[in-house]
């Protein structure tokens, strides 16, 4: 157990935190003037441990994996869509792939159990774990075996890339349902407080989910602990992104979660090793109910507020250029007595 | 007066509109899950005439001014802050700087009517209408003179830069002031809904600012009309910006509105035309209190919501990525039917 899940320091180094703000507050600006932009340069500075932070070769991991529950109507897409979104993001048409381009983010897709058999293609990781979780509404989605190995290689990809920062992102049809179960379980909130509409489900169509996820959680009163609840109700890209949420926070690389499910991941992680958190950037709230409520439990404030509900990574892409400008303005920006210009006069 | 406003058309190309719809629909993405990107997608297509639109050589516009009301102590800085602020932006040392350079931004510095003389440099364009505007606890902050001139120079400056896309940012001690005076007067607002900090006034200091303010609007009851206004409450810098504004929409490009000051600019040039607002994208809501009142007034949702109250134009820039990942979006994602992946069931 403690081979699979690492230990994470907490980031206390109280010297740099100071120095930083120091060098925050001589910036030619009122004090406090870039508002959450300001605490975003500390959190960077004290990941990176500079008060001159630069992000290096940022790598967007996008984790896919089809779930045995989708066959009972918890999605508006039919789970075929998994796999033809892999094949479009590898293709360069997806949301996350334009961003990607955009914002010069490697884009790496991750088979981490989708229901298919992929041709090898540079950008994709083989790293399927079985095609398909089990449908939770029977049995746990994965075994306990599973949900390790799927962990481990979240933390053997994460390694293996370069860099000091990661974009996590994901697809799976049927993975809001997994996020709300794990949200639920793991906060003990109702479940229809943390049920949304997914990829588009109409009112009649949320409410049938809500039931169907109460069933899943009365079939697994005893998955109660993180990863037995991750176990229980998937799925393969979560348990891979818990893997690499780990690793990324070990190597104290900066960390930039999208959505309800990559915040899934995160949930389970911070709650095996609450400092995962130091290393997090939350890109954006999204427009899925519920995850209101995932943030507020991980204590995070968003950058963005767009109504997003895409997944992908895309809200992690699109938050990006907020990182890079605060490390810019750490480093480049002027102070006071550099720039020649009059302070406050209180 | 019709040789100094120009009209502004509406944009109603419903054909347009209805094909953008369509285009970014058939993107292979659930419905409407790009949330407020999918709106800043449809005007931009909009403003461009174009279902591929793409944002060529933006031009960021910082314009500065001194405020003769500065020497009753609306602010918590000295007024030599507005010429050394222009030195820090030429050196290339300020927020917007950092930012412009980021993005790739072409950075222009307006002397609009600061107190101070400036060498000729590249990049700063001489406008200088009179050194500061008078105190308009006394007398109107500029002539009526002065105000056409200032708005024709906005103008004749904003047609001789290229692109299809200006990002408007200001600089100007005390000219959170004028901001207020404006929304007040022309929106009927009360004094104290439209009055905030600045760049960092204490409780104390805002109440003394509330108290000038009012003075100021009883100071002149008959600045009713928006010209009047924006001539009896000041500052060129302001009134510059009205000009660019109504330039830029008069040739359709795209208007990226910074925070408070530049928002009154919009106030002023949207009450004037009304069809200036089809042409602009809010950039983000300041945390200067008046900037909510403000964008309700001009019925703007702004982009961003990061507790920013810097100007220069720092949030306009630190947006500006969402306007160009939502051009990408519409020109490089793929169609459901171009990447073969499967609709909604419903």
């Amino acid at each position: 157990m403690q081979d699979l899940i690492p230990e994470i320091p907490a980031l206390n180094d109280t010297v740099l935190l100071e120095a930083l703000r120091l060098r925050i507050d001589n910036k030619t600006k009122p004090l406090g003037s870039l508002g959450q932009l300001e605490d975003l340069m500390l959190r960077l500075g004290l990941i990176l441990g500079s008060q001159t932070p630069e992000l290096q070769a940022p790598q967007m991991l996008v984790f896919a994996g089809d779930h045995g529950l989708a066959a009972r109507g918890v999605s508006a897409y039919p789970c075929d869509v998994t796999w033809q979104m892999v094949e479009n993001f590898l293709a360069g048409g997806a949301a996350v792939s334009v961003l990607a381009r955009q914002h010069g983010l490697a884009l790496t897709v991750v088979d981490a159990g989708v229901r298919h058999e992929f041709e090898p293609r540079a950008n994709l990781a083989q790293c399927k774990i079985a095609p398909g979780t089990q449908d939770c509404l029977e049995q746990a989605a994965m075994s306990a075996d599973q949900c390790a190995q799927a962990i481990r290689s979240g933390r053997e990809l994460l390694a293996s890339k370069p860099g000091n920062a990661v974009l996590l992102g994901e697809m799976g049809i049927g993975n809001t349902s997994s996020a709300a179960l794990l949200l639920a379980r793991l906060t003990r909130a109702p479940i229809e407080q943390c049920t949304g509409r997914g990829t588009g489900l109409d009112d009649a169509g949320v409410q049938r989910k809500i039931e169907v996820l109460r069933q899943v959680l009365a079939r697994h009163p005893d998955a109660q602990t993180p990863l037995q609840a991750l176990a229980a109700f998937g799925g393969f890209e979560i348990a891979m992104m818990v893997g690499s949420v780990l690793q990324a926070a070990l190597e104290r690389r900066v960390i930039v979660v999208d959505g309800f499910i990559a915040s899934s991941a995160v949930l389970v992680a911070s709650m095996l090793q609450p400092a995962v958190l130091e290393r997090c950037v939350f890109a954006h709230q999204s427009d899925e109910s519920g995850h209101r409520l995932m943030l507020q439990t991980l204590q995070a404030k968003p950058l963005l507020q767009l109504g997003l509900r895409l997944g992908e990574g895309s809200g992690a892409a699109l938050a990006w250029p907020l990182l890079e400008s605060s490390c810019r303005i750490l480093r480049e920006m002027a102070s006071f007595a550099s720039a020649g210009v009059s302070e406050a006069s209180s």
